[in-house]
């Protein structure tokens, strides 16, 4: 199940225009974290066009509301420069290849706020960060032609999807476990300072969201890790 | 050299949207054929955002226009019923994978009013025909949406390619000069009905636009047709 979630709208057009892009590709759960306009005025459902139902049933959350998923994904324009760990990011087709393996936990593709985007506090809270390749002169796609190009990669690649292998990941409770492992071990080791000590964290984090481990796998690094001393 | 052709625009925010996403992809060349709004109106100077310049620099043109383009590719939401010659359509990918081997030509990609796409007969005039594939529920993109989508392609493709292989298609003249031999040699061919005969230079007109021959091709053609009595 994967969801659409866009933090604080601006723009009643790009909700409507958001929820059209998502009924040609066969998505249907949208949620809005603290929309900043009137997600029902006529703007919005003129643009929706024959997608007013995704807007009807629309979820209005809070923040809170993104614990439920299992992974999150962050969407950014902003491409990270060299060495800048929570960006670095994988392009939609590669998203598409990876989401189309797996099965049975709830994925977010988060969306920013139209005018500067997701936050690197919450790109850091997510599992891992999708970027639309673009123009270096001007890189900043509109909101939904950036939903519209992720879902449609998403829609090929579960069009290609047959009756093929396909993997349970780890779940959020799983996930979480084995960081918590990882990082017990990382504060009984040395580092020379405490920023490299939190930059091992955040590798930590960024691989086992980008991994998507199967459940397999994960209680094989569970033991592993109980092994280490 | 690529040109986004926007047929009879209605809404000036789509043709706002379609400069900007323009623009996101290295695309600069607009032309709107006979448009049905103000292209300088705020609406869509809004929508275009940072990309004012190539709304300003498009080219305000008739339907004869069209002439003047080596290739023209039709895009169409609308798929064709099984033997339905002038709309067998290729995906935006393998466009992509099409326009990237080539140089030298000027190419036109022709969408359609908003309201109801191309005509059948403008279709036909096409070298060939680009859908995306969307759901069966609700397959017609928005326009500004449909050209992200294809150029966002084209974007990826013209990236990976790099000093590789180019190939320097036919032009235009010698694809006609082709196509006035082939029509000769079936104008005395004896088909049972009229129809039949149209149809096959209908196929052949289809095949040389997708087919996009080299120069060296098409005088092999040249050589091929004048040889059969």
């Amino acid at each position: 199940m994967i969801s659409i979630i866009l933090l604080e709208p601006k723009k009643p057009g790009n909700v409507g225009a958001v929820a059209r892009v998502m009924k040609n590709f066969n998505f249907s759960d949208l949620v809005l974290i603290n929309p900043k306009c009137d997600i029902k005025s006529k703007e919005a459902v003129d643009r929706a066009v024959h997608a007013k139902n995704i807007i009807e049933n629309a979820k209005i959350k809070n923040i809170s509301y993104l614990k439920n998923f299992d992974y999150l994904v962050a969407t950014t324009g902003k491409l990270g420069t060299d060495y800048n760990i929570p960006r670095s990011p994988i392009t939609p087709a590669q998203l598409a290849d990876k989401l189309s393996k797996i099965k049975k936990v709830k994925i977010g593709l988060l969306f920013g706020p139209e005018s500067y985007g997701l936050s690197n506090k919450l790109i850091l809270q997510c599992d891992f960060v999708v970027t639309i390749p673009s123009s270096l002169k001007y890189p900043t796609l509109n909101l939904s032609h950036s939903v519209g190009i992720i879902l449609y990669e998403l829609f090929q690649k579960s069009k290609e999807r047959k009756q093929g292998e396909q993997i349970i990941p780890m779940a959020k409770k799983e996930k979480e476990h084995l960081l918590k492992i990882i990082y017990n071990k990382l504060d009984k080791m040395h580092f020379t300072t405490k920023e490299k000590k939190e930059t091992q964290k955040l590798i930590w984090k960024r691989i086992l969201g980008k991994a998507m481990l199967t459940k397999r796998e994960a209680f094989a690094l569970f033991g592993f890790f109980r092994k280490i001393k």
